[in-house]
């Protein structure tokens, strides 16, 4: 028992990889629709959990992720690892200027978050505590209390990877949506520890609960602003002494141990202390684009995933499930968290479609609910059906805020130019020799591959811009283009010659890539949007080179995606 | 037991911080005195495990890292992750057009160094087996073989982080230690194989020996052929069809976790399976040098150290500590592995120097003699003692090697701007208005900082230079300079100018920022080295501008370490 066996070590490596290509799988698979990636990444963990592989398989899925045994240490180690890299990153990410500016709004959002919530659940459970899950003999009080905090509890990383997900984290929305949830898991952390108190737990005393709340402020108000100010002192020596990058990567990484083991130690989650340590380091002038991108990507990338996928193997959802019970749970949570937030927004002045967004990304709930259900369950609060529903809960609403939000905001679809390309309008060898032909060639190629285009008017509008001014912009690029009334969604036809066509471009050169725009009449800004990314994604004239040593569509697109 | 409990995890973000910490901060240190980081990161080990912590804090020791309890198996599987990460990036840095060009050395360095070690082990311990540590009744040929292989095992992991810290790993010489490691370990897991099922292990059949010996090599063999193939097929497939970076960077981890649990489930250890894998992704020209970057810089500067750092914790090196059975044992060990990989590399043909560095790159021994023994003791073969004796003597061949090789191959100072710059030669406020006076002035302070500088003489060889040929090279850069006979040491003066100072350059612009450049008259390369590490680093306009913007001399010498 004493360390990991050579059985042991195989299923962790085969558990870890199976778990993290699920999940980036499923994530990616969600951005397709423009959800959130970690919708797939919680997906990955129901699929792979007890509820579906844990029914259909159950030789496999004991194999892979073993209930007993030291691969769930091994498991748990990792994901909690996870989750505080991902707090500390999530952290280093927070934009303090936006925060001091939204955080009136913040503030209100945190406030009305947690108190509607808390007193309509502690109601409800004082009313109908056995409709609620209330274990035969626990006392109604602590039961209605434990409901309260369970409803009025957020998740900041759930909310994080939403925001980030939807390129939403560092906007003025994202900033009150943060910096209400630091309020709210600060405040929930803390009532939590009462909780804990009053239930009777090892660290519960009434002399510990003050000081924990007392440990819990201070760290809190010293890292960010003494801590913050030594960190900003400290970084240009660590970058001056120490070999770089490796300095500033683990000076910001080492830090974050330490606030994670303190704030563990004093009572509450080690998750909140990576958090406030990255935002102190974060927060920094000095900490270098290329650490952060390091860092960033990194845990986002493996570490997230990871996390939010083991979420789901947690619970078999089909055992112990009460459906009344989880709707009648789902309904209070979602009435009251979205109440709550929404109003908090609506009292801070936000348009009503974002306060809505703002109540959908407070409604998410994630590990501590099930940590504070765990701790109930074991203490004899409440019944196993209440459980389950507890996660069911947490899950469904963190799937629900992503989609929501981009409902309400009607987030553009972010514009990338990978979007409108395909392999039906790539044309990897054209015929053409000159400027006329090749804008021949290519509109043709556009009139044939989509319905309802008319080759021959494309041509002449494109070949009327072309005379008034050639498009070839240098490095072996020309980008003919036209805007067509009545066209729905923008098209590029990429055209590649290898001896290259005159485009009379300012350097002299031919072109050898050519990019035909096709753009809708009503979208003005859309085409120079699109020829400023392949403006800059030529700008290394060895991309035109590559280009050209590329034989299918996937190789282009690749260099498009991922540069050189 | 089932979970981790709060006070686990508080200790193990506590201990992973501390070890962090330190192994970083010795390793620094190491580097400080031109020797492989790796040195300081085990000695890390050394200092915070049971020999000296535990020995002068028994307490604190007892509480940082545990040697019972969820926390030794949470350490583990975090240094298990940790190594396996490092040989995928190991793996990932192999040149294998250089393997190929010098695989034929490498071979015959992997057979001497077996073949060599093994013979005269065996015959030791067959000879004067109580004298090396045998248990009392283990049968004399088992302990004779477990001794040879064990003398003849290398550390590919200490082996790949040495040569990576003295910036050898991907020259000729690194590569023909790594395949030669690589063919030794081959070769080494697959006779481990056959032991553990000779003293009775429960997977060492007849069959799975066979069994072991040809998944290892199918698997090798497989991975660096079709393997190879697929990878860089499936490669631009990730790039275009999933999100940049996060594609690529799973695609390699989950490929390494996969090949981890295969080694480890045939037999043989999960780093070799990670370090195969990571040959396979790293040879791939469509693998791009950011992701490499990312999850180089992440595992070489975080996983690593922990990992190394962790080697020390396990063995108190003072109990059991048997004097003469150390030294005979070190002696065995260094003086037949030296023998072998020397004769090897001087039968490949390698100059006499070279072929002692090859020696003692492949005399380091690491974490399989330490599992080795592990087995060996519990198996009742050997003694406490040689088990002591055995992890001095990797740790020791471990650190010899870093400090031997730099003796033989005279490896120059990696010369860097850094290294040579001092607050001495800073002049923050230059007080001149021209370039004569600026010259004047900065001579000056490198006269009055250094003994035996004459300052006159310096200012009239650097003005009667600067005036055939001004050194203003733009972007406010001015780089005057002069070869001075007698001088030791480069000198690099450093005079900052807010108005700016005419050095006549292209631009037209004022020098904000002059480098005066004094090199040795013996050494003319030397100033074009400096003179175009400054280029490349201000090429960026905004470089001057962070460079007037600082106040220090630690955050000038930041700037030029991080960059921008």
């Amino acid at each position: 028992m004493e360390n990991l066996a050579s059985s042991n070590i195989t299923v962790m490596f085969l558990s870890l990889g199976v778990l993290l290509f699920v999940a980036r799988f499923l994530g990616e698979f969600a951005q397709r629709f423009h959800q959130p990636a970690v919708l797939g990444e919680l997906t990955a963990g129901i699929l792979l959990g007890p509820t579906i592989l844990g029914s259909l398989a159950p030789d496999l899925s004991a194999f892979l992720f073993p209930v007993h045994g030291l691969n769930v240490i091994a498991l748990n180690t990792i994901t909690t690892l996870a989750i505080a890299l991902f707090l500390l990153v999530a952290g280093m990410e927070v934009d303090l200027s936006t925060v001091w500016r939204q955080g009136r709004i913040g503030f209100k959002v945190g406030i009305t978050s947690i108190v509607i919530p808390f007193s309509i659940a502690l109601i409800a459970a004082l009313v109908v505590p056995e409709a609620l899950g209330r274990h035969v003999g626990a006392d109604p009080m602590i039961f209605a209390l434990f409901l309260a905090i369970a409803m009025s509890i957020s998740a900041l990383p759930v909310i994080a990877k939403t925001l980030m997900d939807m390129n939403l984290y560092r906007s003025d929305l994202g900033m009150v949506v943060v910096s209400a949830a630091m309020f709210n898991d600060l405040i929930g952390w803390i009532v939590f520890a009462v909780l804990l108190g009053l239930i009777g737990q090892p660290s519960g005393t009434g002399n510990h609960i003050m000081m924990t709340i007392a440990l819990t402020l201070a760290f809190t108000g010293g890292m960010l602003t003494i801590g913050r100010f030594l960190v900003h002192k400290v970084l240009p020596f660590v970058q001056a002494y120490t070999r770089w990058p490796g300095g500033e990567l683990s000076f910001a990484l080492i830090l974050g141990m330490f606030g994670a083991a303190f704030t563990e130690w004093i009572g509450i989650h080690a998750i909140f202390g990576a958090f406030i340590v990255g935002v102190a380091v974060g927060d920094s002038s000095h900490l270098r684009e290329h650490s952060r991108v390091i860092i960033a990507n990194f845990v986002s990338f493996i570490f997230a995933p990871v996390f939010f996928a083991s979420i789901g193997l947690k619970v078999n959802f089909l055992t112990h499930f009460d459906l009344p019970l989880v709707l009648s749970l789902l309904f209070i949570a979602c009435a009251c968290k979205l109440a709550g937030g929404t109003i908090g927004a609506r009292w801070g002045g936000m348009p009503i479609r974002e306060a809505w967004a703002i109540g959908f990304a407070m409604n998410s709930r994630g590990a501590m609910e099930i940590i504070l259900g765990m701790i109930a369950l074991q203490a004899g609060i409440i019944r196993e059906q209440l459980f389950v529903a507890l996660v069911v809960v947490a899950i469904v609403t963190s799937m629900m805020s992503g989609p929501s939000m981009r409902l309400l905001l009607q987030t553009e679809k972010k514009w990338r130019l990978r979007n409108i390309l395909s392999s039906k309008l790539f044309l990897r060898e054209l015929k053409a020799t000159s400027r006329r032909e090749a804008i021949h060639e290519m509109t043709a190629a556009a009139g044939g591959a989509i319905e309802g285009l008319d080759a021959q008017a494309l041509e002449t509008s494109v070949w009327k811009r072309e005379k008034t001014l050639s498009t070839g912009i240098g490095n072996g690029v020309a980008l003919p283009h036209a805007r067509i009334d009545g066209l729905r969604e923008s098209l590029v036809v990429v055209g590649i010659s290898a001896t290259g066509i005159d485009f009379d471009s300012p350097d002299g050169k031919p072109a050898n890539v050519i990019f035909l725009m096709l753009t809708p009449g009503n979208e003005p800004g859309v085409q120079l949007e699109i020829a400023s990314e392949i403006a800059k994604l030529f700008r290394d004239p060895r991309m035109t080179d590559r280009v050209l040593s590329t034989k299918r569509f996937t190789d282009f697109l690749a260099l498009i995606c991922a540069g050189i």
